[in-house]
């Protein structure tokens, strides 16, 4: 298409309030307009690209036996109930009533529809195993959306469900969508996407993976091992400690510390190390204020969504009041009175010789130890893992944190949905049993995020190819040159026919003014038409990455041109 | 793909709930399972007829310089206010509020984000004419969805939205699209769908058309005229009417008419006939309950679409109580008194010699003379046009009504929503001004649903090849036997090598079974490879609409087979 007719604007200046690049870019090319707060329109530059990464998800979950479907936005509160869900998500769920009073529901995510569409069909172990897809609009209230595609409350999202009846074949599956997952990444120009183990979150189930672009930019934080091939969200990272107990445990000693409440002023006051107190972080209950005391190594910090996962509830940072038995700055694990739930940290176990709060206003205990003070605790990982931190996989001190934009996440969901929604089948033996399940999604518009956060200079874009909206960004410069206009003209008709996708920038503009738009739009090779090359009888192609630039002759261009798209496809 | 792993289940009996052939169809076919009232997921089958006829869309749009674009589904109520459309549309917008209090909703027509999209970038009229369009989910809160994807709440509609600087650009772009929409039916299958004028309804603007299929189950009716071609739907035809005045007019005479209500019996009473009565119709304004009085000839139907459209606010048939002065069975235009807005439909425009109610119970008159007894009585065009009626375009008795499924609209939208919305552009010699927008909607899984109405049998739909989920669809009759086997499978290998959409049952079923499947799913064309057609060397190509039916030789077949599809595609 003719670059003077594309709808929308481009422009210099960086929007104020884009703080990633990706997004930056994506308003300054007219790609992208903003509606509401993580609600964007699409021009057509971007429509074209993300019309292309869902045809490559498409091609891949097809050729893993994947069926496409379509489930609806708009749901029933009903199928929430059934799962549980309706009540279990908070306000990221949005929900509304229809003319008669019955309750509906935007999907956010659609287990719930996939159990529903096949409960039906799945009676037989003979039908399993099966996976269904769709490529859908989504809606989830996020609390701050933000960086432009990369956090949204409207989305677009390719989602998969896969039944089995077993686990053994739901593993086999699940390592098949990890690969597919994988070729997808390449085939949209991300091949270092990293594949990391997470934790579940509200989907349910045990194992899952989270495919991460490290960015500086990204929101995760990902524990990798520069040893072994240990990869983890931080959320899912275990946290090892190396529990060194002193031969001589010191007696429990309490020390007056007028004015000390932090643990970095005890450790001073007391000229201890942080790694030798056990620090008290405490917690409420949203439902009912309820209190809960987390002990953990001074030098730690809590996981918090490893503790909401083992309370299974969720919690808020405490407000700790006059009337809640609580010594603030000063809560220590021996002698603790009151109506809390108490929890420790794997990083005490074993500990001694550790300073505490000792219950008692402007007072601590030096001399703790774990095994003789504090009976019958039991410990689990609550901890953060660290810069430095010891690998779980193999043991080295070698954990090193990375930051990364999640572009796709893969879930064992175990029988989570089809026990809540009944959903059973027969098997070989007579036997009513659950299928298992997985699910695997990628959303469309952070991954075209995150390819532009991939492949971007200062100027814009640079698309590869198998996503560009375009494929040829041919330039006629001087278009009111007789010569420039008819050449190019013929070419841009000559490539179409070709089948090569060519946006034609024919408009009377100084090259200056082209090459820049044509640096917002990224399209992967640049064809310039201008009154000096005619003279010397050729066309410049000039890749957008700068890597590439070569004169073609004017009567051999066009096949030239296919030639050099041909090698550049993969 | 094998029919055995797809997804979905097939059966015999009609399902109780469905009125029309093609949802009964697409139930039994498994193409679409119910999630809600008017809510649907879709199966694979219905998934690829559905991107089909995307994509035929996308490029007949694509060929009238359409540029895809994308709105959201869920839009800040604020935009809708903009419009005014926030007011004015009432229960059949989803409404509701995000996690912060601020007021969203579904989309059910996207003008207000389409001139959102371009307000910005359509200053000068030096970028006019552009039209952009979207592929996109929307929902309508529908008071009575209806006969499977006819009627739905939740659809995905192509919507486009041209803009022009001049009402003769947009005439010429509204016939360019009028022209793809005609294409796109040839193309889908459906070359007998008719254009109508029609009314535009809460979309605001003049000129609009609908296209129409014909069928008893429509739930639009049509005026058609025999002898020209006029063709408009019920809602907007005008209903012209041969007002003939008696030469002598009789004296208004009051007559006794005890226990005499409906316009039948006051004619039989009077021994007259309905045409020269005047009939009253009552109606009240939905915000306060003010009356409304129509006269209306008394053969003739009030169509209440053009009287909401004359009065600009809602109404609903009356409830006349002891208190409003009206004498129900016995209102009548002469003195008639009290606060009522009162009209005269153009069907009693200088009669004489009619009966009419006398406003006392218990009294009609005779010998109404419009022009003597009525004064200063304007009249309009309130009628429902009749079978035999006048056409309004070539005035013979040439109307017929018929039934249709309207499968798409176009209308000429005005500057509504630019100048609600206050999007201006400077024209040639600078003047602020108001674009001129178009507006052309067709409905997905609502065509899918008529082509599934002009197509089918009671065995299944007979899906064109154009829109058919496979083309072909390959049985392996007794898959058990070894070179039916062999052979079959190899087939299916090759034509899907060869780009063919195969649809391959191998399943150890009878071949009632295999053919009664094939039946549901509609595919063109069944290739039958079974132990009698291998023996006498043959393979059996039989259309789905059983117009052909050839045997091939097993050597040549896939060759012939792609030559049969070649020539069988438009």
């Amino acid at each position: 298409m003719k670059l003077e007719k594309l709808v929308g604007e481009r422009f210099k200046e960086k929007p104020a309030d884009c703080i990633i690049d990706s997004h930056a870019l994506m308003v300054r090319g007219g790609y992208m307009k903003y509606v509401a707060n993580g609600i964007f329109s699409s021009y057509t530059p971007l429509k074209r690209i993300t019309r292309k990464i869902e045809q490559i998800l498409r091609e891949e979950m097809d050729a893993i036996d994947g069926q496409e479907v379509q489930f609806p936005v708009v749901m029933p509160a009903s199928l929430w109930q059934e799962s549980g869900r309706y009540d279990s998500i908070g306000k990221e769920m949005a929900r509304f009533n229809d003319r008669n009073g019955s309750p509906l529901v935007l999907g956010m995510t659609h287990e719930e529809a996939a159990v529903q569409l096949v409960r039906e069909y799945g009676q037989s172990y003979m039908k399993y195993p099966f996976m269904i897809y769709q490529i859908q609009t989504k809606f989830r209230d996020e609390a701050r959306p933000r960086a432009g595609l990369i956090r949204v409350r409207e989305f677009t999202m390719k989602d998969a469900y896969s039944f089995h009846t077993s686990q053994e074949d739901l593993e086999e599956y699940y390592r098949k969508c990890h690969k597919a997952y994988e070729r997808i990444y390449e085939r949209v120009g991300l091949p270092e996407v990293i594949s990391v183990a997470s934790d579940s979150g509200m989907m349910g189930g045990s194992i899952s993976h989270e495919f991460m672009l490290l960015t500086p930019i990204g929101e995760d934080s990902i524990a990798i091992c520069k040893e072994c091939d240990y990869r983890a969200n931080m959320e899912a990272a275990e946290c090892i400690t190396d529990n060194r107990r002193d031969d001589i445990s010191e007696p429990l000693t309490m020390v007056h510390t007028p004015d000390i409440h932090t643990i970095e002023e005890v450790c001073e006051f007391l000229g201890c190390d942080e790694r030798t107190s056990c620090k008290a972080v405490v917690y409420q209950r949203n439902a009912d204020d309820h209190y809960i005391v987390l002990f953990i190594r001074g030098d730690l910090e809590v996981n918090e969504t490893k503790l909401t996962n083992y309370l299974g509830y969720d919690i808020h940072p405490a407000v700790i009041t006059e009337e809640c038995d609580l010594n603030a700055g000063y809560i220590g694990p021996v002698d603790l009175k009151g109506d809390f739930t108490v929890l420790y940290d794997s990083s005490l176990k074993g500990l001694n010789n550790l300073s505490c709060g000792a219950n008692v206003t402007e007072y601590h205990y030096t001399g703790l130890d774990m095994e003789r003070d504090v009976e019958g605790a039991e410990y689990h990982d609550f901890a953060k893992i660290q810069e430095g931190g010891i690998c779980p996989a193999c043991g080295k001190h070698s954990i090193s944190v990375s930051r990364g934009i999640e572009v796709g996440n893969i879930f064992q969901l175990g029988t989570k949905y089809t026990k809540a929604m009944n959903m059973t089948y027969i098997d070989n033996e007579g036997n009513l049993k659950y299928p298992i399940m997985g699910c695997y999604g990628i959303g469309v518009g952070r991954l075209a995020a995150a390819i532009c956060e991939a492949h971007h200079d200062q100027y814009g874009p640079v698309w590869p190819i198998s996503v560009a909206p375009w494929q040829i960004h041919l330039c006629a410069v001087r278009s009111d040159d007789e010569n420039v206009r008819a050449y190019a003209d013929k070419l841009y008709e000559e490539l179409q026919n070709m089948g090569v996708e060519v946006i034609y920038d024919d408009r009377k503009v100084s090259a200056g003014v082209m090459f820049s738009d044509a640096d917002l739009l990224g399209v992967p090779y640049r064809v310039i038409v201008s009154p000096r090359n005619m003279k010397q009888g050729v066309v410049e192609v000039v890749s957008r990455d700068k890597s590439f630039s070569e004169m073609l002759s004017l009567d051999t261009a066009k096949e030239e041109i296919i030639k050099i798209l041909n090698n550049s496809k993969m």
